[in-house]
């Protein structure tokens, strides 16, 4: 691609251009971005160079001879610079020649499918203060077909963007000329954000957990003891300094707060396990870069909970959290998950005599569930091992959600104890863990994984009432009143032809539309029409209602 | 009791003593607090200075002349110097002389029964880098009734107190060596939380309203739009400084960021008036001297909504809200109210027009309503006219929760429009409106209105199973998975006698218990008691689940 651009347009300066996990990219230095016909041309040339079949040489030489070749290349220069040693490597093909560690394919022969897929800005050496590249990203496959499903599977991934549907549903929106990364949570999404609090309160409670509230912002003292200002601080947003010689700080973890809950009274044995579970929402800050509509963010509200336990109670905890992992992710549509056991790193807190009791109870645990798992050596947290799940979406794209951490850290910072049998004061282990990970987050997945068309006990409007014509309209107001207290309903009394209200319902993501003319009153039955499926038939109010009752308990 | 003061402990330095709303107090200068036997001379002293039944002499005279009588009081001479004028007012009664603008009573003689109440300490002009004064409380009264009435009060008010009923029952805690003000929902007052937001989000869906969630900070240029930088700045937490050149600010309010969600679309009359409801945590710094339990906090949750309509829809919308208001409130058991219209003040935003229209509006509301109103003429905020509705609880103390206020200037600073039927860009009127006000407030007010004694619906722990000796404690379990099913259920399952079983439930103010011995096994019915009542009876387990969902249902 490189060689491609600079026969195109010589006076481009050079930056980086690595393999990635998908693709490739090369950032260039130019002014204007590359336009989509531009990026024809590069293919175009990049065929002709393929078809040329240059060898491709890998060329060693001094410093002093590399800087000779760069003289013109300024970002090249740099990199010379920064590599130590005094021998570096070049590739070759034909006219072309680039500082390059490799390796490179033999021949440009041997490039075979291949598209060009976008154009983005990015600072070099991600500096915002330096240039502004343009970086051309790319996708090679072996067969078309690959690079065919490839092309479908962006396509496809493009027409799920939370982003684009979040918009056009009026689900959320982010404003960032007043703090980017912060999300704002219209009706349509609040309602959906609303029925899963409601059923993940509902479901936790049923299962033993409690639930709390704490703030959102505490004394700098808290973060001190708890260690998040010397290990965590970067991801913090800056202190707020009182007058009273105080400075507070946003909270980017919930489980201080939940310890100073622990420490208001003296703790039984009796009284463990404790379960403490809260929608809480925590401030972080995530370099821009990063940031991603709403699956990346700054301010989030975790599904939290803590639990405070004692080892020989820890196998048992690690299995009901499992159940309850696995009965939420399936709840929302998710069956395939990839499970990763984390064990000790090098730096760790604790004794290795509970890292290994704990790391045991984590797989007994894993083994009871009969849950296929991977470890991942040396990647548990400092503080204790760790589960992580991942699911797949619909795309077979992964995400991690759910995580399961022990921790031996917390509980002996802030020094908390519970009176054992033995009238001895003892310091319990504290699991962390989420499921859903963070409600913004997992709405994005939502919104992706389902394209929008979110499954009936979700979906913000559940039925769309459409007069056949403005006859109709207080016969259809009736009829929402009727479904009302059940349902939420909405109806379409614009003077519109009834297919102009269908494919608007349909634009909508409504899932169900009852239409009402003259035939539907007479026959006191109505229409009943599906997104996406067509018309379902006639069916009496009752059926309807039975119907989309089934569907909404058994989360269809 | 100042010249009483003086008497016993001439040593002690005067400060000021004014008569306040419930009594009067003295701030005196020593080091040590008064001690309870010390308070308890001090009323003797009073008691014969009231005997000796002084004159009391108004005397004035020159500042010179003043210095010298008070050349002995250092706290007194300040305020001397304070005294815009030449001439001082002094009282004098026997040895005793004072500075003091008056009026006084003519005699000693004429104090009739009073009662010294307290002793607290406060800063001398309250600035926490002066010294620390000795405040004592006390009250009076013309008849003997009056004051055991005003003690019972306070005797009652004490027990009630819901900083010692929240610990007791461990509902919540403040931790102020982390924050002063920010409270920590334990899960027994989580649980009565959650109640209220589930029942405040039902009912406001039903009426209407939509939900919406909203971050807790904002960068400072949205604060520097609204306005509340320049009329609210010290009511808000310090900034946050980030090295992106931003700050950002907790926000004190939510209204600026329901107007960035309207904004997010164009919007049409069709759509008016649009009802957003949101329980958005706000945090505000009020000065350490007014904090008082969960009452006075610095972060709070506030259930608060915003209408946007037009002048037209206002009067409709203000009968909906008002509607509301009373349902809530009755809900809780609140059956007397007062309320108050504030008008225009003399700084005002809008036109006199306006002004008058949204008066009239809110006017109409209460007379169609049939509400008894005040009038609180130019206690409007400035940005529109209001109504306030104190509610009085069961001590007939008033609380101010509930508020509906029109908003000219907000929608005018935001530049917000919707197209009207003419296709003309028009400017909606905003409605803020809190009915319970705050979360945490009105949790307070509930305790102490309840003492503890939360009805049925409310109560985190409905029944309480009490086996009558271990040898039924399976049984129990059995009834308690039951129970669960419909109820919050507790279990004692304690090897303690039955009465210190029922003794701790009773402390625990556990509405209903249900206890289970060989009687209740045999005859499959099982023994009902019930908080503060005693027993009630024997009860199968459907009659009993029919009593108490009837109560719940009737939120009795």
């Amino acid at each position: 691609m490189a060689q491609a651009v600079k026969r195109l347009f010589p006076d481009v300066k050079l930056g980086i251009g690595p393999a990635i996990d998908k693709g490739f990219y090369y950032d260039f230095y130019r002014k204007e971005p590359f336009t989509p016909e531009e990026l024809e041309m590069i293919e175009e040339e990049m065929k002709r160079i393929i078809r040329e079949n240059y060898k491709i040489e890998r060329i060693e030489m001094s410093k002093e001879e590399a800087k000779e070749i760069l003289k013109n290349e300024p970002f090249k220069l740099e990199i010379l610079n920064d590599i130590k040693g005094d021998i570096v490597s070049f590739y070759k093909q034909g006219e072309f020649i680039d500082l390059c560690e490799g390796p490179h394919l033999n021949f440009t022969g041997e490039v075979k499918f291949f598209k060009l897929l976008s154009v983005s800005s990015s600072y070099w050496k991600g500096d915002e203060k330096r240039e502004s590249m343009q970086r051309i990203y790319g996708i090679s496959f072996e067969t078309e077909e690959e690079l065919r499903n490839y092309l479908r599977f962006i396509e496809e991934a493009k027409e799920r963007d939370h982003r684009i549907l979040g918009k056009k549903l009026d689900l959320f929106s982010i404003h960032p000329e007043y703090g980017p990364g912060l999300v704002f949570w219209h009706p349509k999404g609040a309602i959906i954000r609303k029925i899963i609090e409601d059923f993940w309160k509902d479901i936790h409670l049923k299962n033993g957990y409690e639930i709390v509230y704490t703030p959102h912002i505490a004394d700098i003292s808290l973060w001190e003891k708890s260690g998040h200002l010397s290990f965590y601080s970067e991801y913090m947003f800056p202190k707020m300094e009182m007058d009273e010689n105080r400075a507070y700080q946003l909270k980017p973890m919930n489980c201080p707060f939940h310890i100073q809950i622990y420490t208001s009274k003296l703790r039984s044995y009796k009284e463990l396990p404790i379960r403490w579970a809260e929608l809480g929402t925590v401030y972080r800050y995530e370099k821009p870069g990063v940031l991603h509509g709403i699956l990346r963010v700054r301010g989030f509200t975790q599904d939290d909970a803590h639990i405070f336990c004692t080892l020989e109670q820890l196998e048992e905890e690690i299995c009901k959290i499992i159940d309850l992992v696995y009965f939420f992710l399936k709840s929302f549509g998710f069956t395939e998950y990839r499970v990763f056991l984390s064990t000790r790193p090098e730096n760790f807190v604790g004794t290795i005599e509970n890292w290994e009791k704990a790391t045991k109870a984590l797989e007994n645990a894993l083994k009871i569930k009969n849950i296929n798992y991977e470890i991942d050596p040396g990647e548990g947290v400092f503080y204790g091992p760790k589960i992580d799940i991942k699911i797949k979406d619909c795309l077979e794209r992964e995400w991690q959600c759910s995580t399961i951490q022990i921790d031996f850290n917390i509980p002996e910072k802030f020094d908390i104890k519970y009176i054992d049998k033995d009238g001895q004061f003892k310091t319990p282990i504290m699991i962390h863990r989420a499921i859903l990970g963070s409600l913004e987050r997992f709405f994005g997945i939502l919104i992706e994984h389902y394209k929008g068309n979110f499954p009936l006990w979700l979906a913000p409007e559940q039925i769309r009432i459409l007069p056949l014509t403005d006859k109709y309209n207080d016969f259809c107001q009736d009829l929402k009143k009727k479904f009302e207290t059940k349902f939420r309903v909405g109806i379409d009394l614009r003077s519109e032809k009834i297919n102009k209200k269908i494919r608007d319902a349909e634009e909508d993501k409504v899932p169900y539309m009852v239409i009402v003319g003259e035939k539907e009153i007479k026959e006191n039955k109505l229409s009943l029409r599906k997104h996406t499926k067509g018309m379902l038939g006639f069916f009496t109010l009752e059926e309807i209602e039975k119907k989309l009752n089934f569907e909404i308990e058994n989360k269809m």
